[in-house]
């Protein structure tokens, strides 16, 4: 099966989100689809005079800004996902972490930056996954979860696809992780966008990171997929929509 | 099996809100909640410039408004309802009408009212919720619905607890339909809290209603109450809080 990721490229220009869904509703192997948040929720906070805080490309949640990111990635964005891929014929089902207890998260520790509500996840319930997805139903994630004690959290929409991933592998799944991002994949030289390392595995990422070929700004995203290639997922995509529509980009394997 | 219906006059005041969600949760019985949107639609929409419209009490809703409400009743209060519920140890699983096609409806006819992206319910999907449900999940269904074009719609709670029990019904389940609004229950003497009729059935009510004891506002929930029951539901109640907790209010049934 398939995890896709969609992030702010996409979903910040309603045209981009239309192909976007037209490819993962076309695709016959089952599939979940995490998404993110995009400006929207920063138009929003904006218009009800909450300026956006963010610190090193975080965000600061506080209260307020909690309240609102939840309306528009599990409101707003979440269901016009929904809707648009029930109209291409898919039974999408939209859930936050709260819902079934899909993602469970605490709150992180305050350290030199206090980021007020922000989910760190500790654990994706694997076993509600397949139990939708064995009703025929396709799961579209929000990035917002949950402590169980009725708090909810806004976390990182690529994390909660890197533990979803593991999670259905550890339950069974064959799983391929499909970060759909701005680019057509890892490129050797950034200002070459037909530069793209098209297999990574183990071996070879040690070796181009040994050679600085890597941009910094790609390895912890690389180090990540290669933690869910270590806990037993098939395999990690890493392109625009375009590479990931052609089946390029870059392919992240154990071998 | 029962489906809570909570109006604003629970979702207004979080104290009263918690006591609603303390009932729920410890019910031993499955149920189903199905919630309203309360006075925070028409906060957010003032906060955001646009001043709420309602003509004879219903909402008309244009594209901004949908918008809106779409993020306070699918995000906000629905994700503030399931992750109270998780943290009471209910697995809660919150849905609008799209999530799963839950409930499919369709943008009501211009009259002499345009009501606007205002949905009236075609089919709750019992099929789903009873997988739901088999799945140990406790669904909780917000006043969204979509076409299965696209289309989110604005959709009376009322109308969707009555719908989401005879399609249960359908199925096989034993339904009791509880109605949580802000009166003890049917009044005899709408000044005279203690008068509450305790039984309505058909012939009961052919009664009060020939004598005009039942006040005009309760009509249309009676006949839609009565509808349900000749659909296959076992009973519906009537009441506040404090009457459902203790099995009182108005209980209509078949016989």
């Amino acid at each position: 099966m398939i995890v896709y990721k969609i992030g702010g490229n996409i979903i910040n220009n309603p045209a981009t989100l239309h192909e976007a869904l037209d490819f993962i509703a076309e695709g016959l192997t089952p599939s979940l689809l995490v998404h993110g948040g995009g400006r929207r929720a920063d138009q929003v906070l904006s218009e009800l005079g909450h300026a956006p805080r963010m610190i090193d490309g975080r965000r600061i949640t506080d209260q307020t800004t909690l309240e609102i990111v939840t309306m528009v990635f599990a409101g707003s964005i979440n269901k016009e996902i929904v809707a648009q891929l029930q109209s291409r014929g898919n039974n999408a089902i939209g859930l936050s972490g709260a819902d079934g207890n899909a993602v469970l998260a605490r709150k992180r520790p305050v350290g030199k930056v206090d980021y007020g509500y922000a989910g760190d996840v500790l654990a994706v319930n694997g076993a509600l996954l397949d139990g939708l997805l064995r009703l025929g139903l396709r799961p579209v994630l929000c990035p917002i979860t949950h402590d169980r004690r009725g708090q909810l959290l806004n976390t990182n929409a690529d994390t909660i696809a890197n533990e979803v991933a593991k999670a259905l592998a550890a339950v069974g799944h064959e799983v391929s992780l499909q970060y759909c991002f701005e680019l057509p994949g890892v490129l050797r030289d950034i200002n070459d966008p037909a530069s793209v390392i098209t297999l990574l595995n183990p071996d070879s990422y040690a070796n181009y990171r040994e050679k600085g070929v890597i941009s910094a700004g790609m390895i912890p995203k690389l180090d990540n997929a290669f933690a869910a290639i270590n806990a037993g997922v098939r395999e990690v995509v890493i392109g625009n929509l375009a590479a990931l529509r052609e089946g390029a980009g870059t392919r992240i394997r154990q071998h």
